[in-house]
């Protein structure tokens, strides 16, 4: 579920204006040769998007587009609103969404100035939400798909109306619980409305599936379990065609297993250019360089003028835009993920118990650099959160100091019982978090970990900490495996993040306190993490400067446990407190400082939270900001009225 | 996972003294035999146990007890400490623990007296925690078995240490997500150390596996995951112990699907003795009324009586206790589930939309009425709760309101990332979650729902909701569904409770307004639910009479939504406030009520939150009560303090 976020392509990009989308819908000859030419041209499309917004799924957006063209040109009467008959169709895995907002919008069934706004406030969502015109369920998070389905066709029959449901999923997805979960009463109730379609490309988020957690014999499994299986090449129109007609009348739920190729259109992103032990794709998710994106763009548009003229239609017009290049982060922003692989390896050194377990993110959760150094203590769960929890828990019992690693919106929600029945057992396990959040902001709100803490820090004997700097993150790692005496969750944004304040030197985490980043006497902020601290940092300066306030600035990486004693010395003759939370006010740090100052004598403090109260929005990393209003000026304004 | 908690069995109860399992472990003669004898004695005194301890689950116990004393008697090697080498044996279900318990008792790895003392404080907890010996991991919430095996076999090929780990598993619980997910890399590495042994007895809490959602054919499923796959007739010993033998040198992970029948071993408590389409089976859960246990009891002794007698042996000592009848809950006691029940009926005629979801506890959630009068409109979803909720979402999208029913425990954390995901696509499901808080204690830390507050709060848009009498349960569920605009989550305590409060005649909620159960001038105390209020209106007797201090109760039924001008209002002069939390302090109610007092203006009020701080022990329900010191003695003391 990769979500690596990159750098805007400058120079010239390309882009196939509207018109051409209907000129081409409207081209006589076999289906099959227009359907091709539209993929094409949305392929085209979905690498402008990402290239423009700087981050997207490629590799998954190009094995999808032939099937998703097809389905859309030619097989699916779409149903005018949720409540009318008609067919929809939706990606499980949503990574896709480049290429399918391409789709809806060569159909005119999008605005076609939104193929400008991918991951932009006013735009297109990183992942699909029922926002979007075109989108009918919310997905980012895998293997919700056919559970989805079965109850919109439930509905449909409740109601009497007509309609299929064809879902799009992924092949990694498949290692997801909830998958094979959803197949069985979809059998046993003979679903024959709902077509799933694999896109078989072979890879999820690191490498190739089979190297991951091989799914063995596909069409076997999938078969035992009642459904219906056929299985053809995803980018042969007319077999993908053959095939969907061939299971018009069948009592089952039916599912194609589609062979296809990850970033199939352009030669150098198609999977199969790699050697197959490659150690990770490298178009799964973020933009491609700018030279890259050229030689892409190039190869896609000479190939749709030679398919233009080989059926004799006139050369397509191809608009393009000159976009300047985005200032890249600066070189001093701190990196979070890189420092907490180096502490990591330094912890394994020390402990020949450590183990770690990555769900198929290990790029994204910095995990390379252990399983060079330690391949025998590396183990690749792949998409399987749940499983990988528990198996973390049977080897704790056993002896051995797990390090669990996904993204902090897939880790704290969907293995949350797992969590909760480790920490029962009393063993010690540490949980990393990354990505967590509200930046960036273009993954959308199923990426966007804003709940973790309010779903872990309830949990006894689970402590939460987040670093404010790279400098934090050694010793609360340590921390965390020294002296904690259970289970710990780590929780690290994973931007590079420009950092306006110094750690201290020599400084040792102590359980509940803080340290002191900026001295000051009139109001305390308290915060954790890089993205508040910054802006804490920052709006302090600002009300200095225009309000002449004096504002202390504490960094408290302690996010279920304050120390009363320390914080009433903290705050000492300050009686306005102002707690910043990266996360829903609901639950975050913010009431567990609350929690602490409730327990004082003294009443004379008032406490302010500020953070999240709906989903955050999808955009640009300060769109965002601004809109949940946690930048530095929002946070002034609040402390100052 | 049903978990029905009844009355305990008064009478004469028969239970077998460990000198005679020593004397029977001794026989010479078939191994079969032996283990034949031994484990209708563990039938015998895990009846016993059940009996005494007025719940648990027999069904479960008996079927798989053939298998169990098989492994204790004759096959396992016990590892000493969890890192020394060496077998393990455990129960993923969890629900045969009075039987796996008896059989401990039985090889004397436990201590005897604890067979007097099934689900106390000092005894054995309803579900198996390491705390107690012979117990090497955590559970009662299904799917995790597998993954947890995995976890224990790394480790121990990490520490070069010898072990076979031997998991027992249901077959209701193949449903769930996490069995499949966990199939897939224990065959992809090897692991042929692990040995599943699938107590297939054909009925899950409810009625039988085909009914709630066929698994089909099982045998074919296991194999095309790379599993070695064996069945055989898990009451014919020597059958088993040959399939067993058989597996020995395979190199894959082995499963050995076990026929075997729930209950057996008395003949009407056998589930072949019932209709195939009986709507439910009686003995899966609670304690048999006192005529069944004497008939269940006199059948297995003297079936005992007769194999000894056949192998010439000397007959069996069983030894017999007079127990007193236990109060039975009082008349008066108000039950929240059937009116719930008659809610939801009423609901239901007005909107034909209407539907209600079930994972397979149809019983305990109230839903047999909802079946009986709108069978249409029912979906049992079986053991899959994530596959439920997302179900549920696809069809609110198509214009359904889907209400979706489990335990607390399972329904909030299982599938928590399912209902955030359905949250964001803003539609309107009502999820209902039973057995919440701390009480029954019985079943223990995996069943106690005192976290779902926690892990649901911060979802936008999800009302939380728990009513505090009978009277009060149709009000709020008409609220959640004619009144809210969004989703709602009902919280439900499942036990028969006295409640010495009247509700108000004509009641209407207010969101985030609660109602005045005892007027007072001195402290304020706000709490929702039977259990809390109960105690909060004890508690303030208590202070009147004792210390003549004047106490306030308040109902807020709302959990994470707080008035505040109603709140600041229903305060008055009070200046104390306590908050009572059936519920980790952490992310309970007391934390909204602590948001909304630090929104005041006013910074004279001292708000106090009591509750859980760590896992909840298993016990009575007044030893538990009292030892989390939620009973009305010990609030009235954290009050007086």
């Amino acid at each position: 579920m990769g979500d690596q976020v990159g750098q805007a392509v400058d120079g010239t990009l390309y882009y196939i204006p509207y018109t051409e989308f209907v000129r081409v819908r409207a081209l006589r000859g076999a289906p099959e040769q227009r359907v091709a030419i539209f993929a094409d041209m949305c392929r085209l499309n979905a690498l402008y998007m990402i290239a423009r917004a700087g981050s997207g799924h490629i590799g998954s957006s190009f094995s999808s587009l032939d099937i998703i063209s097809w389905l859309l040109l030619e097989e699916i009467q779409p149903a005018e609103t949720p409540e009318s008959s008609g067919d929809v169709f939706f990606s499980s895995k949503g990574h896709d969404a480049p290429g399918y907002y391409s789709a809806l919008i060569g159909m005119g069934r999008l605005d076609f100035e939104l193929v400008h706004k991918l991951r932009r406030i006013d735009g297109l969502p990183g992942h699909p939400d029922v926002a979007t015109p075109g989108i009918v369920t919310n997905t980012g998070s895998l293997g919700m798909g056919i559970s989805k389905a079965k109850g919109m066709v439930f509905a449909n029959r409740h109601a009497k109306r007509q309609g299929r449901v064809f879902v799009m999923t992924g092949d990694g997805e498949l290692q997801e619980g909830q998958f094979w979960e959803s197949l069985i009463s979809a059998a046993n109730n003979g679903l024959h409305e709902i077509t799933a379609i694999i896109d078989h490309n072979k890879l999820q988020s690191d490498t190739f599936v089979k190297n991951v957690s091989d799914l063995g014999d596909l069409e076997a499994k999938l078969r035992v379990f009642g459904w219906r299986v056929e299985r053809c090449n995803g980018h042969d129109i007319r077999a993908f065609a053959e095939t969907l007609a061939s299971l018009q009348d069948e009592p089952r739920p039916k599912i194609i297993i589609a062979d296809t190729i990850k970033g199939r259109g352009v030669s150098f992103m198609e999977h199969t250019s790699l050697d197959s032990d490659v150690a990770m794709y490298r178009f799964h998710s973020g933009a491609p360089d700018a030279g890259s994106y050229r030689l892409a763009a190039e190869e896609i548009m000479d190939r749709l003028q030679w398919r233009l003229s080989e059926i004799g239609a006139s050369p397509l017009k191809v608009e393009s835009i000159k976009r300047e290049a985005a200032d890249p982060p600066p070189a001093t922003a701190q990196r979070l993920i890189p420092a907490y692989a180096r502490a990591l390896l330094e912890q394994a050194e020390k402990h020949r118990n450590l183990v770690a377990l990555d769900a198929d993110l290990i790029l994204d959760t910095g995990l390379i650099p252990f399983r060079e150094k330690f391949p025998e203590r590396f183990y690749e769960c792949g998409i399987a959160e749940q499983d990988m929890v528990s198996m973390a828990g049977g080897m704790a019992l056993k002896g051995l100091l797990p390090v669990v690693h996904s993204f902090a919106c897939f880790l704290s929600a969907r293995p949350n019982e797992q969590i909760y029945n480790n920490a029962s057992e009393r063993t010690k396990i540490i949980y990393v978090g990354s990505l967590t959040g509200v930046v960036p902001g273009g993954p959308g709100h199923s990426h966007q970990a804003v709940r973790d803490i309010s779903t872990l820090a309830a949990i006894p004997g689970l402590t939460l900490v987040e670093p404010s700097c790279e400098a934090e993150v050694g010793p609360l790692l340590d921390w965390c495996i020294n002296e904690a005496t259970a289970s710990c969750y780590v929780r690290l944004v994973s931007l590079p993040w420009e950092i306006p304040y110094k750690f201290p030197e020599g400084y040792k985490p102590r359980l509940g306190q803080g340290v002191t980043l900026i001295e000051g006497s009139d109001v305390v902020l308290i915060a954790a993490g890089p993205v508040m601290l910054s802006a804490a940092v920052q709006a302090a300066e600002i009300l200095a400067t225009d309000n002449g306030v004096s504002i202390k600035v504490i960094n408290l990486p302690w996010l279920n446990h304050v120390d009363g004693a320390w914080l009433r010395s903290a705050l000492g003759n300050c009686s306005k407190v102002f707690c910043l939370d990266n996360h829903y006010v609901v639950g975050g740090q913010g009431d567990a400082v609350a929690r602490a100052i409730n327990r004082f004598e003294q009443r004379n403090i008032k406490i302010t939270c500020l953070g999240l109260g709906d989903f955050p929005p999808c955009g640009t990393n300060q769109q965002v900001i601004s809109m949940v209003t946690l930048d530095a000026q929002a946070i002034a304004k609040a402390i100052s009225n």
